[in-house]
């Protein structure tokens, strides 16, 4: 286990982790998604992950099916075939669909054979109906001839019995899900989705449907934290608004801990906050803290820690820091919990853009720049930085993309193309 | 209305229409959702589409508020202030969170004031706690003069009362979730969910549940679609396994019509299935088919047409083929239902990639391309073209991604840069 007692700066506060080694540590003291799944059946498996690796059971498809409407032929019939030099073949019958061949193939005949249709025993192609012409009900000019196995899927061409049909550990997407139906698998073993608590604390929270009094304010960070986790395929647990009181907050924390998978709360990045969740960490045992804030604008001052095996975010207060802070840390904590690998490594799309205007960084931390994408006068994309407070929602809602300043940059000059990555 | 007449080939065939032109002609054909909405709670309502504009019905916040952990202070009594010059400032109260101010501020006095807490009357900046220094319980220096507005989030600075919120047609992600709560929009008025009939028709076809006996295949089509219909938020209604016999297809098409908001069928690229749904396009009545197949590898023999306002698409019975169509022209008429403006313009990120290996194409023709995006061994991304038929669901599924060749390349070369998409 890597170490947890923080670095200090000069003035004794903990020293800010860089994002990435941060995310690191993190995931190096998670533990897997329970070992056992269980069942469901394949049409409410979507987007849910494999427990275990699925075989396919037979062969797809499970006999030779024709690809075109055509005549099953024997090929070596056809060979050299042409408009000038037509081959002809007898029609012996014709494949319906749904139904096995009534005949086989033998020499210098052939059958009417259906897209999908089962190809007879001796035949070994079929030849498209364009590439035909009827000379009579009994009889059919071939003007090209083909190879072996044209047109034609080959018994466990798709997948073979005993092959892997899908690894452990993988999301199931529409196509996936449409593999095990060809191959019958009319249920999957999957795991369970991770269930994330989530408080909010702070004696000047409400919640959002009640009227703000003076000095109050409504509680944001439960509905974007609780979107957040629903986008992840995660179960979101309102703990509700806990009072900051010692006793009382960290009666509910543990709680938390014991009912989930993973508690979130959130709670101002003011130093009393900050102060209260350090001090819960404390009460709540090992591992304890093993991030004491991060070098990133917006997001500074996020706790990361454990109780045990279970991850505790204490999170920004500043709705946008706190949904920034989930997307670098949670999301990746989450999808560990869910069994799916790692995402060092996973592709993430993006989109050229040209910077409008110049923006200041300080170097050596990450900023995560919220941003407009829109086609400019000449139909490039273009990206306008959202420059608003952390506190304020609306940037955040205004955004369609957003991008980054990395550690070692000072800022970014306009004109300079940035790689943008899509808020969806 | 754009023409439904299609145009022919020299062998009277309906002429192939190519991608984009087929898709505006589809679009122009379509309607947009019923024009009235229905209410959610807030925390049902992520990824629906607003039915109506949202104004903010106050300021956010409602009052100024600190955004740092200080001292609130008038900022005129801390110009010029420095380590060597500090100013000196009596502390005559602090600010509670979640209670207004007790008192105003007057020259020369500050208040104690935490991140998030209400400004006091008179203030109009906030003092960072590292910038003071505490002389005793009475009296701060303070060694940083500050700016009006420092610190400060002002009343109305995140949205101001009047001001639109969100636009109608908007699909509401976390942060505008979290901005009506801000607001205290407890409930969103949103568009109801298009509804999407799935009908698979062949007699070959049995249901994936069932074991396939000789000339028979499991339905992967209905499978597919309807993850797809759910992974855009559409609600998929299963028609079930319908004979191709003419009289009973038409009879659960106009009943699909009846009961949904667009209708998928797949049967099959046979001539004999697509003979059966021309013929049923003619028993709906106008407008009928208004795309006869389209200039696509895989995905040619799609039927697009309609029936009065309800879009019908026939699609290709290969189940990549079916996907491949789906993803072209019933997802975007999918978002136009659902009162999404139209994807031109939208952005689509995409990852820049290093082709393995030459592909031919056809030109006229645009080609959907599965592939396999991976980091080659410098660390960069390659992309792998899988090359099966369109009738193997397996290449789908081991595909994360694709990429086109357009209409005018007749093949692109290895070491080409290809921009892929990732199959999410």
């Amino acid at each position: 286990m890597p170490t947890t007692e923080p670095i200090r700066d000069m003035l004794g506060r903990p020293a800010l982790t860089p994002v990435t080694e941060a995310r690191a540590l993190l995931l190096a003291h998670l533990r897997g998604p329970d070992s056992t799944g269980h069942q469901l059946p394949l049409l409410e498996a979507l987007d849910r992950v494999t427990a275990a690796p699925i075989i396919a059971p037979e062969d797809l498809p499970p006999a030779d099916r024709s690809t075109m409407d055509g005549f099953a032929v024997i090929a070596a019939d056809t060979f050299g075939a042409s408009q000038s030099s037509p081959a002809y073949l007898d029609i012996v019958g014709e494949v319906l669909m749904g139904h096995p061949p009534s005949d086989r193939i033998r020499r210098g005949t052939c059958q009417r054979i259906p897209t999908g249709g089962l190809l007879p025993e001796g035949a070994d192609g079929v030849v498209m109906l364009e590439h035909t012409v009827t000379v009579d009900e009994t009889m059919i000019e071939v003007v090209r001839g083909i190879g072996t196995g044209t047109n034609v899927i080959r018994r466990g061409d798709d997948i073979r019995a005993g092959e892997p049909a899908l690894p452990a550990g993988h999301r199931l997407r529409p196509q996936d899900l449409g593999l095990l139906a060809g191959l019958g698998i009319a249920e999957v073993t999957v795991y369970r989705r991770p269930r994330v608590a989530i408080i909010a604390t702070g004696d000047e929270i409400v919640d959002y449907r009640q009227t703000a009094a003076a000095g109050q304010i409504r509680n944001i960070n439960s509905v974007t934290l609780a979107s957040q986790v629903q986008r992840c395929g995660a179960v979101a647990v309102d703990f509700g608004i806990v009072s900051d009181r010692e006793e009382v907050f960290v009666a509910t924390l543990s709680r938390a801990v014991a009912e989930t998978d993973l508690v979130l709360f959130s709670g101002g990045s003011s130093v009393g906050v900050r102060d209260l969740g350090e001090r819960a960490f404390a009460h709540l045992g090992k591992p304890g803290i093993i991030v004491h804030g991060v070098a990133l604008k917006p997001g500074k001052p996020i706790l990361i820690g454990l109780c045990e095996q279970t991850p505790i975010f204490g999170l920004p207060g500043h709705p946008v820091s706190a949904m920034v802070c989930f997307d670098l840390f949670v999301k990746p904590a989450l999808s560990t919990l869910a069994g799916l690998p790692t995402e060092a490594g996973e592709p993430r799309a993006t989109i050229s853009a040209r910077l409008t205007r110049s923006i200041n960084s300080a170097a050596g931390r990450l900023d995560v720049i919220r941003g407009r994408l829109f086609l400019d006068e000449n139909g490039r994309w273009a990206v306008q930085p959202i420059l608003g407070r952390s506190g304020a929602i609306s940037t955040m809602s205004r955004a369609n993309s957003y991008f980054l300043i990395e550690e070692p940059s000072q800022g970014l000059s306009a004109g300079e193309a940035v790689e943008v990555y899509l808020y969806q």
